[in-house]
């Protein structure tokens, strides 16, 4: 169950080097991307249109790629601009080329009707571009659907259990009511704990004595990306009052490979400890670790889902990740109405 | 095919310790064995009721488990008792409990209609608990369906050729006719050999001059299990008199994993050497290596029948296996008839 | 798509040693080859008829084969001559024997009808057995359809870019037009190139101050067997001139094993450099290097067409691979009509 009128991550920017024929699958379609002498970076189908080998694994020649089992060359566009051993290359030998939008270190893929491809409907990802906010880019394969790892997202009342010893520490999180605010093309969800110990987490780079106020703040927006702010702060002020407060910037991409496997682009950021590289590198690994934490869980959970089916029985917790599934369900429920007349 | 209404072996009482979460499959159901205070082995439905995680990457809490995605605490009824965030726990959440009976050191479990489960259907696998019978148990893990192996353990002429070498040391197993006696609910197997030298691994702890008399007497019961007493001794005697004979129990159980794996629980202890350990355990080691010999041909056979699937022919020595492959499908078909019916 | 009634290649005949039960699986087929002691090779299927264990993993008995998972004996014929515990054998109990022509170190099966068996339908595998040609027999495993590897042995124009530094060296390969000549069963192909460089593996053992002329003669037959006569020589000399020409020979066969796989055994000797082993391995160690670049190339791009599959565009260069691909289908076509007709 795919949006495909949608803005889709297919790589951090410094993935795409200026020489490389960068191979991904998006939506189980395999994506050839590589960087112009321009800078631009251009998406084609990776497939060579005479009998199907991969682009990736043929030649960069300037801005033109060729396919290295017979030989035929593709300029930018997609257009077959050389076939040898033949004068005339005709007009249908082509590849498909996807539009691209690359913005804030993330190379967008739209990967519904080209006509359709819109600026407007980029995720606002500017954390990661923000000076002020100090991260370690990350990425990270699942082989399960991205809805279930979009359901993780959705209800951070697991970072009580799954992350006791990382990035929860407190089951104040699960027994808290998170808030739930509709917007066009997701949803924003907000959840604030008072009260608790420093997670496991924050104890690798911060000082407070007690106990602390914790805040997430999100938005979650189609096709499968998180933009958050949260942190910490001394307990028992307004919400509104950042006196003393650690913040933290996020954003994570879900962008599904195929019906089975999921690409995980991700990064979380700080603002509080300018140039100090220690902190960083701290939440970055601290994240990651946690991040294994819900990856082995998820994998663990679709397994046994998988070889042994149920009827799923809902908890109130569960508002947020319906919400988005029913969004999902809707918008491609749309889509495949649209296209069929 | 399967008969579901039987007491399956889920595990050697030992595999149960008493902090455990304790996973196995059975049926193709993933099902969670825990040993209660009280020292009650309990088995449920391995999957939580919400989201489908295994409770057995959860947590113990006494008598309690914790699933550890999103923190709901079942008790050990299978009842859900805790729903972190939420008040109430509605009655309908909870995990199926099947019937347990440990008996004699395996752990048994009834895959069928609880309000079925009947102790006087366990197999009698006394020697698994008796003094006199010394012995170490073991386990080992096919990956083929159950009636592959049933049919091996049906017809011991196999011994002169699988286990040439090991077990048998003669082709006059293979020659020999055994009787047949029908039971309720399987099938007795008694093969005699006359005057046949020692086997290959009779050699490892007995000291027969010359040949000898070998006899093999088991039951075969549902769902798989196979209660035996074997031996040899002095050639010639009548088949009563036990004189200066070497005797051996052995008790082993297939429990379907799925429906092309295979979980296998097997003893065969020594009752003529007390407290000789050597002896014990070079029986052991004899009989895993042979029942290696056995998967080795097994797994060969089924892989080709599953690539190249023949007509088989059948021979005389077929007349168990073929019995039991018939019981077997009558009593399933039975359950099927009373399920629709 | 195969065509059933035609000899394939089963192996080198050092492969089928004397005391050798050599399993190799051919159409679907699981074959047990073995040498009797006259020498002649037999083909039979590898299943045991009783159930299906199999007879490679049996016991050589002369010139039978036991199954040592019941002990069934069977002659060369594939007649069972002995079943153990049972005094008759009825005569049903047989596995299929297929006719075997061992010729020029290749042992050929016959997968269709025995009674169309056809010598003369064997390909002129000469080459292999030339004391003038010098070589080291090679065998490669590939996990694709046979007729994939064929596309890419039915158009030469891949050595410029698949073998750019090995077999190639020049796009002038690609840029040649290939001359192809019906033959009842196959297709003949002649593609000859002027004045190129030495390709990068020929400087590995000859020595031409400058470019060459190349040649490359083959004829391609059913089921998929290569016969080959190339070379190269001075420049701008008629092709009826062999004045200082290095020749060599190639014989080739690709035989399915499943539908997904298949053997590749080939050669390619050298007739110029009598006794120069340094040559002739030279000339094996380039090409089995240059079949490892197309099995690279034809593996990535099968894997991207089973998982995106797509319609192909045809080009020049396809016109002998579309023609072999049409003659299979209609040989094919041709015996499903006589089957069900």
């Amino acid at each position: 169950m795919y949006v495909r009128n949608c803005w889709y991550v297919a790589a951090w920017s410094h993935e795409i080097g200026p020489e490389a024929l960068f191979a991904r699958t998006i939506l189980n379609e395999p994506i050839l991307l590589m960087r112009l002498a321009s800078g631009e970076v251009v998406a084609l189908d990776d497939r060579c249109c005479h009998r199907g080998a991969p682009l990736s694994i043929g030649r960069r020649e300037g801005d033109c790629v060729r396919c290295m089992y017979h030989g035929l060359r593709y300029d930018a566009t997609g257009a077959c601009v050389e076939i040898p051993g033949q004068a005339q290359v005709p007009r249908h030998m082509r590849v498909r080329r996807y539009p691209v939008v690359e913005q804030n270190r993330w190379v967008f893929v739209w990967m519904g009707d080209p006509e359709k491809a819109d600026p407007a409907l980029l995720p606002d990802n500017r954390a990661n571009d923000d000076p002020r906010v100090e991260y370690l880019p990350e990425y990270m394969h699942y082989a399960v659907n991205y809805l279930w790892i979009a359901d993780n997202l959705m209800d951070f009342s697991h970072l009580s259990f799954v992350h006791e010893k990382t990035l929860g520490g407190s089951t104040a999180i699960a027994q808290s009511k998170p808030e739930y605010v509709e917007l066009p093309r997701g949803l924003r969800v907000i959840r604030r704990v008072r009260d608790v110990p420093c997670a496991p987490y924050h104890r690798t780079f911060g000082d407070f004595p007690g106990n602390v106020d914790r805040w997430f703040h999100y938005d979650f927006v189609l096709p499968g990306i998180l933009l958050m702010h949260s942190g910490l702060k001394p307990p028992g002020r307004g919400w509104d009052d950042f006196e003393g407060a650690l913040h933290m910037r996020s954003c994570q991409a879900l962008t599904p490979e195929t019906d089975r496997s999921t690409h995980y682009f991700f990064m979380q950021g700080q603002e509080f400890a300018p140039g100090n590289h220690e902190v960083t590198r701290s939440i970055r690994d601290s994240v990651v670790t946690a991040f294994e934490e819900d990856r082995a869980m998820i994998c663990a959970q679709v397994a046994l889902m998988e070889r042994a089916p149920m009827k799923m029985m809902p908890i109130h917790a569960d508002a947020g990740l319906n919400r988005f599934r029913a969004l999902v369900g809707r918008m491609a429920d749309a889509e495949a109405a649209a296209a069929t007349g």
